[in-house]
């Protein structure tokens, strides 16, 4: 749990941002407790990073982690001792968790991550359960786990305005369920605690809301320590009433494009970067990795062709695609093994608790690499170290990671903020 | 971080008593919450347990720990982020810290154990300087540590009402100084928060108050998980009024010591217990293993020599001993390369960080080891798990780690009690 292992030595500029955000340690940490003073941290979350040497920005940021399975096993306590602090947070009084996976039972690695974060409940002190809403799992069903365990999933019951299982009565409901399609009926109405909140499901959510909470939050942030927002910030912007099929919005799509494109021009001649812009274009709702381009000027947007079109105009749960966000890309310059990596970092209450590298053998350092076909390498993710050790190098692995949760947990307090400013009127809540 | 690396297997009588804690482990951590909702933990602690297969106790609970060098360094990270924890709870805006040793420059190991405390502090976003009131230090002083390292001392400074150093204003003082010669003037009636409190010191704290403390936490703890208190409590009782010197109250003490062993005796003929009982006899204040003696018969008492009076009659910076606490002595059955052990747990906040083996080549089973010549061996302590992937197996390492941990938790419980209780009026805490 020292130093992590990674043969794979990343190296990369020694970067003005992470020297100073290691000067800066004990500035962050005491900006963070009044942060969290102030804020409810989400239960849990991940945060995709991008490092471009002279940017280290968020670009995504999810509030139903599903890649616990990808974390370094030697990391677990610390996975578990930062759930034990949820749970004192969030549900002191709770003795049994019931917890509700997204319904793809197909998706072996899928599984392995319920697994994973079941465990760690588990040695928090929880008795955890896993109950699905999937329609089509009507009895108590095992499913067999890569690694040779096994994974009991149970259909969920309704009593009155308890949800449960037959023999289980929840203190507290914990989704790993993205709520794409909303929120199932056998959810809805329910007395009990339910993590995170409904409103923070992709139903509901946009991105453009957390990267609107991610400007003010990295605005402080920035002044504390000094730095331009910009070099931990990506440029967005949000674009709706579009229609992929119909051709609608394209034009107006494209102006925002070329618009983003020039202000990344301007920061680029300002830092003396020598890359081609370029923005990605994304569902400003949902997950997964579909319905985003790559993009690097405004006319590519212009008489896409029907695939294309098809691509972009729906995400998971086949639901239609009418805003978008529209933000800076941000190249990665870390590779591993000849293979392009972008750092995820993982979140249990406001801790880092691990993190691990997505890698795509086959993509270029301006794609997105949350897609389908990714290969994901787990990383040993030396949590919060800032370690004399390295002398303060701040190209030194454990150092990098150090600046990597900073940015993280900069993510999910935007999170945070996000869920405020979201949260639905308590009448509405009710009625949801 | 997962399993513990001991090559020195820990193999003993499989106990109902870890049997019955595994089982109620969601019990257990529901419990726990409820109880640090209510009390306030110590900063941090350290427990000395003893293992008798029949009996899992602790046997001293130390609030100025010191051999924070002698974790295994592969958790690290566990103890920072618990350090994170106990700062937002005690200190959450505080940015400088000002640690303060105990006055021992001689003892390199005391020395790298304030060198690990201080690390651990500053990477969890701490600035911190270690201050001392040793009146042989009157300017900063660097000590060479056996790793390599360099460890810098520097005399505290008085401005009015605050504690610092020339170019240091800290917001708050911890303490690794255990008070054994009260509180030294420099710290006395100062305005910043003082951690662990002054009353927490040896000048004042009293062995029975914390173990008549750990008495109430563990009746209520036997009845949640259906156990005799007894097999995680050991019989103690306090008798003043002693001059070992002039051999006042020898007749009381032998007859307490003989009450106690009857007492035992018929514990153990109720469990069938092919022991002798013995009793510990230790000074009801302080620390160091001074003042400490082993006994199977009051009679042993009646007519100790000069030795045996000069040894019980001082403790640690020369205070007289009057009153001790007579303790019932757990045997160990550990053993490591032959040579006898006791684990010491190590707490930051209420999470258990890490902890290690107590052993001793050249002492029996029943004496006490923490005494000059104790040889200190890691133990890689992999924290709350109650792992699955033992098959439930209570003498499986990482179970029996897991059941230390919750014994220890009991003791910082108590500890905390204690400080509840011994806290003096505020009118009096101004004037100490």
């Amino acid at each position: 749990m020292s130093v992590p292992h990674l043969t794979t030595a990343l190296s990369g500029p020694l970067l003005d941002l992470e020297r100073k955000i290691l000067d800066a340690q004990s500035d962050i940490e005491h900006w963070f407790r009044n942060q969290w003073q102030e804020h409810t941290p989400p239960f849990y979350g991940s945060v995709d990073l991008r490092n471009a040497g002279y940017k280290l920005a968020p670009v995504d940021m999810n509030l139903y982690p599903g890649g616990f399975n990808n974390l370094n096993p030697e990391f677990h306590p610390l996975a578990v001792q930062a759930a034990m602090s949820a749970a004192e947070s969030f549900c002191p009084d709770a003795r049994r968790l019931l917890l509700i996976p997204e319904n793809h039972t197909r998706n072996q690695f899928y599984l392995q991550n319920v697994a994973a974060l079941a465990r760690i409940l588990r040695h928090a002190g929880l008795k955890v359960r896993i109950g699905t809403v999937n329609p089509d799992i009507t009895e108590p069903t095992e499913f067999e786990l890569p690694d040779g365990g096994k994974l009991l999933l149970e259909p969920v019951v309704r009593r009155g305005k308890r949800l449960g299982l037959p023999d289980f009565d929840p203190c507290v409901v914990l989704l790993n369920n993205d709520l794409s399609a909303g929120v199932p009926d056998a959810v809805r109405d329910i007395e009990q605690t339910v993590l995170p909140p409904l409103h923070a499901g992709w139903y509901m959510r946009r991105k453009t809301n957390h990267f609107a909470a991610y400007d003010k939050v990295v605005n402080e942030f920035a002044k504390l320590i000094g730095i331009d927002p910009w070099v931990i910030n990506p440029y967005f912007a949000k674009v709706g009433g579009l229609d992929f099929h119909e051709r609608t919005g394209e034009e107006k799509l494209a102006a925002t494009v070329d618009d983003m494109l020039a202000r990344i021009r301007a920061k680029y001649a300002e830092y003396g970067i020598n890359q081609t812009p370029f923005v990605i274009v994304k569902a400003d709702a949902g997950t997964y990795g579909m319905g985003i381009m790559s993009v690097k000027s405004g006319e590519e947007l212009i008489g896409l062709n029907r695939k294309q079109r098809n691509k972009m105009s729906v995400v998971k749960e086949g639901l239609e695609v009418h805003d978008v966000i529209v933000q800076e890309g941000v190249p990665t310059f870390e590779s591993i093994d000849g293979a392009i990596a972008e750092p995820v970092v993982y979140m249990v209450d406001h801790f880092v608790v691990g993190g691990f590298y997505r890698v795509h053998t086959e993509r270029g350092i301006d794609e997105n690499l949350n897609a389908p076909g990714a290969k994901f390498v787990p990383l040993a993710f030396a949590s919060p170290p800032n370690t004399p050790e390295c002398d303060g190098n701040p190209d030194c692995e454990t150092n990098r990671f150090y600046a990597y949760g900073v940015i993280a947990r900069l993510a999910l307090l935007a999170g945070a903020h996000e869920l405020e400013a979201t949260a639905p009127e308590p009448a509405l809540a009710m009625a949801i």
